[in-house]
């Protein structure tokens, strides 16, 4: 029977930067990862870095790939009404975003993990989690068809909105918020050289579409959809024309095609657990939480998770002291309501709205308005996008 | 048979505003009001007039009493969550309202224009209006029981969202944006002296309430009710006990009571017609919008309306231009759409929302944090509160 400090599951941004932060501490981990290795290093998720994300990883030594070929933008676009309308990030905030696929920081981290000696087992399927009411919880799992256990003092839970943690948890000693979009999105990962320089948000008449790049070679594009769509009904050439379409306004500005590497459909939710503690597992990332894609926020509010929950880890083994474990719920809750209502805001303003009467469209052009033209509210919208201060304790 | 340059229905803020506007460039106008000047001067509105609206009743010649009696404010209070977070409306913006109460700005430019030799007829009912697609367009209406006619050049209607104006008007011709909200205000007028030096704002957890004054003995203070309240089933006492339960937030502020002056429930609504002018009919005030109370937009957005009218005509009546009076609509209607979007989304923050499910609420909940804590949210805030510029190209 094996035993480890703190027993993460789910290699994904959450508990590979938790084991990599606890590492450097001296800490011991185990991240066990029910997927491939090959499996999470290639899933396309989210793909813009907050400034503070960034920042964190360099300082946790997995950022010089991510320096080297990751973009930083200095702005963003709001496309509405037939005209561009920038917001100057840097300029507004002083801060940039970096633009970098969230399966190359789980490289980078799972690289490193390994290279440091860490121990991480792809494919261990986590079945159950026990003794939470005591001091030295269990994790049973299996692995090359083999039934482990796993000892440890405390209980990462990073696996996610599906995963076992969180489900693992009594269900009358956590609160659930959840809301559901009447839309999805429709992502495209094509081969085509990005024509802009920057993120394009844009507000067409017949629905959202976002256009983003994850290389100088290649274009990540998304557009609003119904949440049953079929991504296979969508010939290569009826989604060029509804991308065409949706993106380029009329001002000249034209995207590139090229072949399509992947199309997939992604359900829109907002989803909270109160608390995000249960005696000895903590919940991070998208176990705890899920926001709308639009603000670009989960991999953020995951790596902003753990690097509340790595220092009061820390705090604990080293000198006893549980004070920053007994916040952690409280810190991070903070933080997931205003990205939360962020990500909410940036939706509802830039989706069509398929219960909306004409007041409320009307509402909605002037929300766009204000905040493209409206420089306090453009930096509201800076700040929130660069990514709040990490302990901010008011913004 | 009388004859004008611009006959005006209402004698309102923004009725009298265009008269004396207009006097002071030589420009004749005949105000026909439907209701006595007693009661046209003791009807009980709105009370805050923003930094602009200030300035244009003293450059109109009416702001002395205004400014010897009114009551300037440096900000405002947010009021949840158990704790008060003022909005330095000052520091924000560099910028103050005046909190003074609708019928004394009528008051002042009744007497203005009377003292001046303008014609006002108090209860003279419109009966029609006739011929806007000539260019002689004629109102007829009923003074002292006799039938009158008026002829003139131009008609402006300001009598507000029940008046004959927006009504004479092809139905056809005018696109109308509509919004009801699930509840209302039930207003109280109190002799009671202030115990606060700024309007509290209070999301207390049954509903909204907020705390304003008219005077150094006389409050005003509004609650959040059922659309079907009828005040006259609520005791002073009631009131009262419910007055105290949503302002006091238990930091120690309380309210002072007094004699009950006047209790009523007033409708909330959004309401925005497109085009604001049919012909030679230019709609201005409530006869062309009406915003929900919660941001104190409606006297402003009239005031600014005839701003925007009144050198229009003058432009038209000097110089024969037309083009002031052609985009009248569409400047007025820009910001129209920027104080609804503020006026709604002050009233959605504030209120309780009797179809918010538990997610809803949090985000209300983050929503208020974020705008008393977050500088940049809390700008916009201030600069739509005190007023955006009147003829800002982009706020």
């Amino acid at each position: 029977m094996k035993r480890t400090q703190v027993a993460i599951i789910g290699a994904g941004p959450a508990g590979l930067m938790l084991s990599q932060l606890l590492a450097a501490r001296g800490i011991d981990t185990v991240v066990l990862e029910r997927h491939s290795r090959d499996y999470v290093e290639s899933r396309i998720r989210a793909g813009v870095l907050e400034h503070q994300s960034a920042a964190a990883l360099r300082a946790a030594g997995v950022g010089a790939r991510m320096d080297a070929q990751g973009m930083a933008h200095s702005s963003i676009d709001l496309a509405f009404a037939g005209a561009h309308h920038r917001i100057d990030l840097e300029g507004l905030t002083g801060k940039k975003i970096m633009v970098y696929g969230q399966h190359e920081v789980v490289k980078d981290l799972i690289a490193q993990r390994l290279a440091d000696g860490g121990d991480i087992r792809f494919e261990a399927e986590v079945n159950a989690i026990e003794g939470l009411d005591g001091d030295q919880p269990k994790v049973r799992y299996t692995h090359n068809g083999q039934p482990h256990e796993l000892v440890c003092d405390f209980i990462a839970g990073c696996d996610g909105y599906h995963g076992v943690s969180r489900t693992s948890v009594p269900s009358n000693a956590l609160k659930v918020y959840e809301h559901r979009y009447p839309y999805a999105w429709l992502g495209v990962l094509a081969e085509a050289a990005p024509t802009s320089d920057e993120l394009v948000y844009a507000r067409h008449e017949t629905g959202f579409a976002l256009y983003s790049m994850r290389s100088p070679s290649v274009t990540r594009l998304y557009f609003q959809c119904r949440p049953d769509e079929d991504p296979e009904a969508w010939s290569d050439a009826a989604l060029w024309a509804e991308l065409h379409r949706r993106l380029e306004t009329g001002d000249g500005w034209t995207i590139n095609e090229g072949p399509i590497l992947q199309k997939n459909v992604a359900p829109m939710r907002s989803f909270v657990v109160e608390p995000m503690r249960y005696q000895r597992l903590f919940l991070a990332g998208d176990a705890a939480h899920i926001v709308p894609p639009t603000g670009a926020k989960g991999m953020n509010l995951a790596l902003a998770d753990v690097q509340v929950l790595a220092p009061a880890l820390v705090r604990w083994f080293e000198a006893g002291d549980p004070r920053g474990l007994d916040s952690y719920s409280e810190v991070c809750l903070k933080r997931v309501w205003r990205v939360q209502r962020f990500s909410v805001w940036m939706t509802r303003m830039l989706h069509a709205q398929p219960d909306a009467d004409a007041f409320e469209e009307r509402l909605q052009q002037a929300e766009l308005a204000s905040a493209a033209a409206c420089e306090s509210a453009a930096r509201h919208l800076a700040e929130n996008y660069v990514g709040l201060p990490l302990e901010a304790p008011a913004t």
